[in-house]
């Protein structure tokens, strides 16, 4: 089993080629729910939908969140009723956060209802919120601290970012299945998808027990570059590196994850960071990492894979 | 001004009827709310939307429910979540119940929610809930006692009627609307619309203030008949009128209401019932009261303020 560490469209897509790779019973993906917020009094899971709608292959591509063939009658009609439109919901979307809501309400547990909706959706592989607790990523900016979707949606990553924040976190244990794949032996490895480092994956690592697994050694960590070229793939992840003094490079991706990742799959137009990489004690794999499509996705994973075993087999 | 009781279909024709008739400030519909629930976590004031989508010219004239051109990608992707699909929700349909929802658990009170939906849809007349208290018709059935909805929708009005209870009516007060129009002299009258007389007119009259102020006489009291030909024109009334041993005609309802009208229009297919309305103290306007344009709903309301204005006139 291996599990693989998920937010947003990166982490959907690497997912997706993990599936494509490893049989139902090989692979859980864990995903972030720091993004996670309450709007018009429903539930919504931006990151867990985003990883569910991909691996079910029903993503809006074009967007990266929401799914395709969508049509926004409820949201027209919000409109016109006065009520707040700047959080885009679909009408087949809907459906989930309302359904999600409601089992919440009843005493469902995220981690169940998750699996519940991926069942349904015919999803094989195991889809898994990183915990069940309420957890949510608050961003220190030059306009004041900011709740997660007021900063990425609402004000479109526009304010300058100076640190993090993750609400819950201290207390915030892993979901169940979660923790049942960081008993001793559980996993074989751990993949750290090319999420955003600090809005995906670092409310993920802010829960304690996964941190201290992963600060444990007892299984090797891969990790896939977000940042190609010193751009981010998709999002703000190479502005919050400059907002934070951070070199905008996989090398600043590196030396943010530091000792807890053993091994890197960096794109070939990075190739010339591979020594940097290597003398600071990683292994590294060197690849097309641009996953714009089901087969890119699978060839990456392929390669995640085969160095996470490669580093393996040297311990 | 005049004031309408209003609860489904019937109603609203009527009142939309009377919308044509008379200005927007001569005219306030009163609304059921008896029938409203809790549903996927969504408060539904099934009585007040027909209204407003009557009034609004927005409503599905087949269904008697909902919106015309509707569509019905959340319940389709509900139903493949696993969730309740029993009671149907269009996409545009649900902005009314998500937005008014959330406005509740805000602390805004149901009359002014429906007054600002009312004003963003463009209708003129003042919509307004019966109150702004919980009030929820139970019906006693040989199947037990059931939520109105249970019977209603999810039972079809199967099971066979033995009676009536309206869970809050003891503490409810009329809405501060409904209130302002219950003063000395606010009214010149009052028209009880063709909708069922238990199911939507009875949780309005469980009103105390508001059925103080029909037993006080200070205005006439006309009503529509809603049974034409010993039928119900729409919905279960003349099922309800034979499980509870009442003669299914339109002098059964006229009996039903006895004292709290004083001037009837009936259908000119029950125009053999005449004398004895006549003979029981009530006045009454025969004409062809199926509403089944706007322009016959307007004749019909027309009639009934004529009536009104009679009755008046001979106090």
């Amino acid at each position: 089993m291996i599990l693989a560490l998920a937010g947003g469209v990166g982490g959907a897509r690497l997912a997706s080629g993990l599936a494509l790779a490893l049989a139902p019973g090989e692979l859980a993906v864990a995903v972030n729910v720091g993004d996670d917020f309450e709007h018009l009094g429903l539930s919504i899971s931006p990151d867990l939908d985003t990883v569910m709608y991909t691996l079910a292959g029903m993503q809006n591509p074009e967007t990266g969140w929401g799914r395709a063939g969508e049509t926004w009658h409820f949201m027209e009609t919000l409109a016109r009723l006065g009520g707040d439109i700047w959080f885009r919901l679909g009408d087949r979307d809907l459906a989930v956060h309302v359904e999600r809501t409601r089992r919440l309400r009843d005493g469902d547990v995220l981690s169940a209802i998750t699996a519940s909706f991926c069942a349904r959706l015919g999803i094989a592989h195991a889809v898994l919120p990183v915990t069940d607790a309420p957890l949510r990523t608050r961003v220190n900016t030059d306009a004041g601290e900011l709740a997660f979707q007021e900063y990425f949606v609402r004000r479109r990553c526009e304010p300058a970012v100076s640190g993090f924040r993750f609400d819950g976190a201290d207390t915030a244990g892993p979901s169940a299945p979660l923790a049942q794949l960081l008993e001793p032996g559980a996993i074989e490895g751990l993949v750290i998808c090319p999420s955003n480092p600090w809005l995906s994956i670092a409310p993920m690592l802010a829960v304690a027990r996964l941190r201290a697994f992963l600060e444990s050694k007892q299984a090797p960590v891969v990790a896939v570059s977000p940042i190609v070229a010193g751009s981010a793939v998709k999002g703000p992840a190479a502005k919050i590196m400059r907002e934070l003094g951070i070199e905008t490079s996989a090398l600043g991706v590196v030396r943010h994850y530091g000792a807890l990742v053993d091994g890197w799959v960096i794109d070939k137009l990075d190739a010339a960071l591979e020594p940097a990489i290597v003398s600071g004690g990683c292994a590294v794999a060197l690849t097309d990492t641009i996953m714009s499509s089901p087969d890119k996705s699978r060839r990456v994973a392929g390669e995640a894979i085969s160095l996470m075993r490669r580093i393996a087999g040297t311990r």
